[in-house]
């Protein structure tokens, strides 16, 4: 039996885009946990959609579990760099 | 009997100046428990210093706790606005 997990990837987007995809998720079938990720700057922008979906829309949603991380990214001068990660956990 | 819990704010300074105050922190005696504050663009911030913090300096420590809230700020045109924040516990 497999799990129903879906994952928003956070980014540049204007944080709205993030909320309304968070909620589309939670209103597809049998959606009960929804991840959110993202790295670097977008960090603060996942957790701006936590917060305003649990706020304005859908206030029975729980933060179930973050979970942080460090990810190496390659860059253009050559080697690494590493960026923090955080994965969200949204449950109903 | 009091709980011992070190707190740092995390803001526009860069991140190893955070990262410092951490490992002071927990170098003060008895101190098992330190907590980082943030709130808005300062939260990627938090994470990045619990991520170094973990990874270089000290690799036994946990990050027991991650809490996420939201304060109202007021703005100079007047009323308030929504601001995100984010309370990482560590643990050693």
């Amino acid at each position: 039996m497999s799990k129903e997990t879906n994952i928003v990837y956070v980014g540049k987007k204007p944080v709205m885009s993030y909320v309304l995809a968070v909620i589309t998720c939670f209103n597809t079938a049998n959606t009960k946990e929804v991840t959110l990720k993202a790295r670097g700057q977008a960090i603060t922008t996942a957790v701006d959609t936590a917060e305003i979906t649990r706020r304005r829309f859908m206030e029975n949603m729980k933060v179930s579990n973050i979970q942080l991380g460090t990810e190496e990214m390659p860059v253009e001068e050559g080697g690494t760099r590493a960026v923090s990660t955080i994965e969200i956990t949204l449950t109903r």
